[in-house]
């Protein structure tokens, strides 16, 4: 794989000082028009020998360009606040916005490599962890991401005849470490890791480019170019689309097309029984036994959440289901047995500017509390396969790639330790217009019943069928959907917080999950 | 000062209960036209005698409001992200934004109480500590917050009972440490301190309530009514201000009124000598010298730099000027020196909406860097005593006092160890001019130049005005404002690079600062 990258290529200075000044207005250029045009950002990664100029490239191309619109980041040790959150917390919370590029160091690449050298971990668990970057990458990508990635490489005689220059030089003979050469003595080992690390990682969508490290004109150009011309075809790519899409609007206003004209006739007639209606929706709780009944659940959580607390172990809700389904009772009902330090709750709704110029997990990740902590979602991630399903805010390709990614960032949670439940609330059609009446009624409650959720219930069999899909595609034995019979408010706030009680205890105590 | 807190005042259960429901429903009513209005946030400070009933008192407003619009925050053991900023950091991100309640317990006044009981600091320590907080108080109020505190107060004697009869309770003596005890011991000294606090920085805008904590009756609705009323009579101030502005506006336009009408003619004609006027705008560098000396100081910043972060000493810069006086490039030539993974360049535009819901320095303190790193702003929060001054965005009263506001967050870095240096580049009139008309020539320089420069050059001497104050009012020994001569970039860019050394400099060596 790495033969290419030691035939000794270079670029005389000459021809280097001929090409530079074009090439750094060309990217100064480009990375103009991402910005005006941001609709993507870029994610630039750099790894490779150590010696083989990662660094001075990455300082390079913030050299050429203009730096008050990249974010470089280099990753050490997590920091405590990281180390509570799982792997790829950090990564998440540095991505750069649209219209912007992001520069990573020793990126998400660095562990799982130095842990195969090092054989803290087997051929298998490296390839589980290149696994989860290609989602991570692939999840990026979809989301209109411009990804690069460079190997810069030398030979291992190269390696060692760049250390010894540096250590000759006054100047730069820090940059040699002891770590250096013990690192180059498993030179071989960790060019077989790196092997199998570009093998199963250079995708089409975020491919490896490997580039001959020993001149530095050389490494210089070929990188720069790379950076230009992905980002001046994905530019021409966007600029495209927006026409398409203005001409395929223009096309149908004409034509009279209809945008609702969408629906899957043969599903809606397939899909009629949903999982939702197998539940028994007369369940319920007389009132003196619910108090009974809240009063120990919520004495017993109590008593969980102070043990998970002291071992660190978080714990993530997340919370769907109708309007008016009860979510906010259910919720309060809860965190009425918890200490209010150590919760939050996160009402979503419509993302602010930064949020929407992100991933769509983006705002998710960033909400993830430190160890031991409650968080509680009132609406969450699944607002994908949901609303933004139902009311086409998201295409067909973007939430049915969804649940791959949910699944993706919810198993992390879980390796983390996270204790994860995810309650659909649900309540019948009828039962729902009774709420909404009576909302109208009382004039405290008004405030909670929109236009929007008139509209809403119009969509009912429609969100029944997305209900469906998102259940089947995304319940799984460690983060399982938990459906939850709401018509009577009583038995629901009692059946959610008994099923985190059981969660946690699994989890903290001798269950044998 | 406690006296009236010993008194042994009680609700009985009969009257909570005949009260609770409503206050709860009025509570809750209040906390949806906040939200609705969004205009202020409320910020709710609990603090006391341990046992008194602070961490009670927080669940209880928890459960009767709604949870989703309410951050509670407690804090322990500074983080290692958080130690390595100034100490308010962590306040300062986790404020609540317009429209919502933040509630916190073991707050800013936590640690400058427990320091001064055992004796970390003396009497004079502990003012200038509470000065500190006072002006951050000050600070959120002037930007609307509702601040209220709650002093939850018991006697010697009635938090030994209490701390016995938990201890008695199997499911409640947890809560009793051994640290309790050895507090107790301290309790007179805890009083003292925390008189002295309370005196110091119970003010007009942000009042201390003390709460006698004995009984939980009492002490939940004293401080409920206390809560419902300041965010009831705020919201009318809210309404009434709103009223007023849009009568206001009203009137004027009727009138004929000129907005622009606004300049104290006096002041003007008074203020035509600035301290720019003082400048020697001829000072030049010709090109063999500025390269020699560039690549000199580009070294030793370099140098300097790798010292910092072994140290874990920060840099933040700040640079303004007009348009076109080439803080673009003097950044580029600053951050060419320095390893681009340990520095960000943050660009200030127009805020985000996650910003503009908060303090206007708010969005400053989310960007410092952690420890050793240089964060360069590209205009900073001097935009509110420039432009925003300027161009009327911010009230007289508003940009006045951010002079203040300033110079105390600036304090904050500088106490904190980092090097602050602002740099003014200037151009002439002239210069500006033939700049601009340089950009509308050059093709990829032309977005550079846009129809706000012009409208900006109008206001030439509106900003030199704002200039002469700024520096006036915030150059301070250890965060001096450094006027450059701009007129020639080479010289410009050289300046900048060596004031940095020196600093730098000054702080990592054997300076005598």
């Amino acid at each position: 794989m790495f033969r290419t990258a030691e035939l000794g290529r270079k670029v005389s200075k000459r021809d280097f000082e001929r090409q530079e000044p074009v090439l750094r207005q060309e990217l100064l250029q480009i990375q103009q028009e991402l910005r005006e045009d941001g609709s993507f950002p870029v994610i630039l990664v750099f790894a490779g020998v150590d010696g083989a100029g990662k660094g001075e490239t990455v300082n390079l191309l913030n050299a050429w360009m203009d730096p008050r619109w990249i974010v470089t980041r280099a990753y050490g040790e997590p920091s405590d606040e990281e180390r509570e959150r799982p792997e790829f917390w950090r990564y998440w919370r540095d991505l750069p916005p649209r219209g912007r590029i992001g520069m990573f160091l020793s990126s998400w690449y660095s562990r799982p490599v130095l842990d195969r050298v090092f054989r803290k971990i087997g051929g298998a668990e490296l390839e589980q962890r290149l696994e989860r970057i290609v989602a991570f990458e692939n999840a990026l990508s979809a989301d209109s991401a411009v990804i690069l990635k460079f190997w810069m490489h030398l030979s291992k005689k190269a390696q060692k005849r760049r250390f010894k220059s540096l250590e000759k030089d006054p100047l730069q003979s820090w940059r040699v470490t002891k770590r250096d050469w013990e690192h180059w003595k498993l030179y071989d080992r960790f060019i077989e890791a790196a092997e199998r690390t570009i093998m199963k990682t250079s995708t089409g969508v975020a491919p490896w480019t490997i580039v001959e490290g020993e001149d530095h004109h050389y490494r210089s150009l070929t990188v720069g170019i790379a950076v230009r011309d992905a980002v001046r075809r994905a530019l021409e790519d966007a600029r495209a689309r927006r026409q398409l899409a203005s001409l395929e609007k223009a096309g149908k206003n004409t034509e009279g097309g209809d945008a609702e004209d969408r629906t899957d006739t043969v599903g809606t007639v397939l899909e009629t029984v949903t999982v939702l209606d197998s539940l028994d929706m007369g369940l319920s709780l007389e009132k003196p036994r619910y108090r009974e009944e809240l009063a120990r659940a919520q004495a017993e959580l109590n008593l969980l959440h102070r043990k998970a607390l002291e071992r660190g172990i978080s714990t993530v809700l997340v919370f769907e289901g109708p309007d008016a389904a009860g979510k906010g009772g259910a919720i309060r009902r809860l965190t009425a047995a918890l200490d209010a330090r150590h919760v939050q709750v996160i009402p979503i709704a419509a993302p602010t500017d930064e949020e929407q110029a992100h991933h769509y997990l983006w705002r998710f990740w960033r909400h993830l509390s430190r160890a031991g902590r409650f968080t509680i979602f009132d609406r969450s991630w699944y607002g994908r396969v949901l609303v933004e399903r139902v009311e086409g805010f998201a295409s067909e390709e973007e939430w049915r790639r969804a649940y791959a990614e949910i699944n993706d960032f919810e198993e992390q949670l879980i390796e983390h330790g996270t204790v994860l439940r995810k309650f659909w609330l649900h309540i019948t059609k009828e039962e729902q217009l009774a709420r909404f009446q009576a909302r109208e009624k009382t004039p405290y409650k008004r405030w909670k019943l929109t236009e929007e959720d008139w509209r809403n219930r119009e969509r009912w069999d429609d969100y029944a069928a997305a209900v469906n899909d998102m259940v089947e595609q995304t319940s799984t034995k460690k983060a399982p959907w938990v459906l939850v019979e709401g018509n009577d408010k009583r038995f629901a706030r009692v059946k959610v917080i008994t099923t985190v009680c059981e969660a946690m205890a699994r989890v903290l105590g001798d269950g044998n999950d």
